[in-house]
């Protein structure tokens, strides 16, 4: 079946917007970066825009779609995000309240659109330098971690930092520094090496979004900042309306990993 | 005299406050980052934060102030952009009204303070390398021109992006690629180099802003973009209220240039 999977962006959009892949993305189209999705009221839009402007390792902004527009002009002249993700997420008062797989009956004049970085990207370029991506090995979703680092609030908007945490011999973590320290629109250098604790973490064995993994006892957890982070804190302001994608179905869009390497794709 | 000259971004702000300094800030300080100003009523401030988020290479936020704030809370603890600043420059619809020494008189509660990176950081940068950057050699303003590069617009904020030159040896011009390169929120690499009339400059002689400069017939003119973009498109949107800093008037702040090298301040 690998075979006949969706190769670019565009086929795992149209994939998605005709109904034939409603499931995680990751894997699907590799080399095209991948981005988180929050909606919401206009209302709200310039407080969460200055919670990413003040907190951007966590909260890389790809995009930002004008006001009533679901057409992204940056990352794709043909994407749509009320159809082209697999799954969403429609939030009311902070409460999940159901998941669907296109929200154009939720659509409305006043909505915003955010597209975040996503560290799909970085994992590509480690699992390139030869550096083992243990979820990726396990098949599993990261383990994602609440950390007691908190961000820079903004208006509504404000909570702790969420971080991924990739396991990995203590060379390959400073190696992985160097290299995902050059993608700084997918959340960049790690925040944080060893000991969880010193980060407010209690327990690896216990993620709070994603599974655990397996962690060799020659190896330290190395921790980056983490896209799940702006989600979750707009969850948490119990704003009345809130839009994400699903954990994991994600936009594919028409960007390549190598675009977000350095500044290239900031003009 | 030069002796005498404030050492800190918090002497420089205490001479400004105090009126001891009403003059262009380049040189004082030496290593301190120093920034462009933007203030505008909070009805305009989505837009224009959206605006810099879509094009942070003229526009590279370094903070963005609460609304009715005129505290500084990640560049500096202690500054008060009201009176740290020697000069500033008050905007009605579009027009220059007055040019004041401190904007106590003029502040809202409804005002919204932009603080955008300067290229005097990648200046000092460039010269700690051994390239001379010639208006720094001819003690003149940096030539400045419109370019024919659209801005991505957002809201009443359109406009072309404003760019600054530096004339340099070829091989110089490919070393400061590089050098700049390291500091994506002070413009990053140059956008052009060669050419002018290949980005709508129809005469090196007669900047748009600033002075011009010596090019040496040996030389290549390399064009960064401009912190004076998003002052020039704020004030062509012709808002009815807008104050920024004077031309070469920054606020100092307590950030050192190093801190801006990668990723460092974005935590």
């Amino acid at each position: 079946m690998s075979s006949s999977l969706p190769a670019t962006g565009q086929q795992v959009r149209e994939w998605c917007r005709t109904g034939k892949w409603n499931s995680p993305t990751a894997g699907l189209a590799p080399g095209y970066v991948q981005a988180n999705l929050v909606i919401l009221p206009v209302d709200f839009a310039y407080d969460f825009l200055l919670f990413c402007q003040r907190n951007p390792k966590p909260c890389p902004l790809l995009e930002v779609l004008d006001k009533g527009s679901s057409r992204t002009l940056a990352t794709s002249i043909t994407a749509d995000i009320q159809t082209d993700l697999p799954k969403y997420r429609i939030f009311r008062d902070g409460i999940l309240d159901q998941e669907v797989e296109n929200i154009t009956n939720f659509w409305r004049e006043d909505l915003v659109s955010f597209l975040i970085g996503c560290s799909f990207t970085f994992d590509a370029a480690l699992q390139a330098s030869g550096i083992p991506v243990r979820h990726e090995q396990e098949k599993r979703n990261v383990p994602m971690y609440r950390t007691n680092i908190p961000c820079k609030s903004a208006g509504v908007f404000k909570g702790p930092m969420v971080v991924s945490m990739r396991p990995m011999q203590p060379s390959d973590g400073l190696r992985a520094c160097q290299i995902t320290g050059k993608f700084p629109r997918v959340h960049g250098a790690p925040i944080h090496i060893g000991n969880p604790l010193e980060i407010g973490i209690q327990d690896l064995t216990k993620p709070d979004y994603g599974e655990a993994v397996t962690i060799h006892s020659s190896e330290s957890p190395v921790f980056w900042a983490c896209g799940v982070t702006p989600q979750a804190v707009a969850v948490n302001s119990k704003i009345p309306f809130l839009i994400t994608h699903s954990p994991g179905h994600m936009l594919v869009t028409d960007w390549k990993d190598q675009d977000l390497e350095g500044e290239e794709r900031v003009l």
